[in-house]
């Protein structure tokens, strides 16, 4: 038994879906809004952060640790399909990439997106909830650019983000670039980008990503190209 | 041929030079105020983040990827002594104590203390150095508590911050404690978090720990028990 505290649009949450897809386990998701502060989900994550994995009765918290653990308990057995590179310096590359989109895109770009469009939405006024605030967004849109830079030249020398084939760091890149794009933040026609966006559709095309594209928050649906493996 | 870029009172490369430390690794460190985005640097560290570390033609850049890395190429070979516990959910909760160090209380106390009572001090004013900002500090200050009251819990069942031994998230709480303790920012004489002054007396008694209590900054020399081991 497999169960995924996670959000809908939550990068790092998204990240471990695909993790857990590519590695063929079908996990209940449980939704938990991190702004009602449960007190039984504290009992579990007293930091109130998502992702967490519970699996076997072991709870495992954070998209990195529940990235290596996976790695450690159902990688191992798939040899040339393990989505962790073979050498220390590879991985390490693969983990700065991790880091980068869970952590630096995170806190420079996604996050600001998903509390001002998504989250204060869904949280009643007098917790913070409300209309978005547009400077924060401003600044958010406005560090982007940068990013998706960033990434597309990455990818570009191999096709994918750390190493010669798919590892998690493609799927912690995707698990963002989803968010964002579900919010319709990334202007795919930027021809500078091309490398990224050619990446982008072939992750989309893995049948890990099928749950990720249906996903669907209420009042507000994703952008046409959202679903589109062709877009 | 061991190369650390560093600064003395981040809690993330505190943690790498204890990890490297442990391992007898004597490298060399070299002191880069990010604030200055040295050009060269940021070559070796788009993200403009420390710690990174340079070895064997290998650069491998964050305290998370560096500790992985460290255990991959330095820790196999030392076995009881290694700095990772033996099942995956043991290092899963390692881990997670790591990333609370060096993740949620760095974001909610280290990098604000450090940064308005150290960083401040050292940057041009037309960079935004000067006096502390006091709301900045007391919202900090605010969180330590908070902190310290949980971590003297998580390592009062054990003696250690995860599982029965030393580990990585040991080192990962101690360098982070140890800039604070430095800045003298931890009430010791509390007496609801006993255990973990125990715990932190016997981390400082570490040969480890000896460069860490040698650092001294500019114009700030560190509280008076700082270095007292018996403190």
């Amino acid at each position: 038994m497999t169960l995924l505290y996670h959000t809908p649009l939550h990068a790092g949450s998204r990240m471990v879906r695909l993790v857990l897809g590519e590695y063929g386990t079908a996990g209940e998701l449980l939704d938990e809004p991190l702004w009602q502060r449960r007190e039984k989900f504290l009992e579990i994550n007293p930091a109130a952060t998502l992702p967490v994995l519970v699996e076997d009765g072991q709870i495992i918290i954070g998209a990195g640790p529940i990235g290596e653990y996976c790695d450690e308990t159902k990688g191992a057995l798939r040899r040339e399909d393990r989505l962790f590179p073979g050498t220390p310096p590879e991985r390490a590359e693969m983990r700065r990439v991790c880091d980068w989109a869970l952590g630096k895109l995170e806190s420079e770009v996604t996050r600001y997106v998903v509390h001002e469009r998504v989250t204060k939405r869904q949280m009643p006024s007098d917790l913070g909830g409300g209309t978005p605030d547009s400077q924060a967004l401003r600044a958010a849109k406005a560090n982007i650019r940068y990013h998706l830079a960033y990434l597309s030249w990455l990818v570009g020398e191999s096709g994918w983000m750390a190493g010669a084939r798919l590892t998690q760091a493609d799927l912690a890149v995707a698990g963002a670039l989803s968010t964002l794009d579900y919010l319709g933040e990334i202007d795919w026609e930027d021809a500078s980008i091309l490398p990224l966006r050619e990446w982008y559709a072939r992750l989309k095309s893995r049948p890990s990503f099928r749950p990720l594209l249906a996903d669907r928050i209420r009042g507000l649906p994703p952008v046409s190209h959202y679903t589109d493996l062709d877009f």
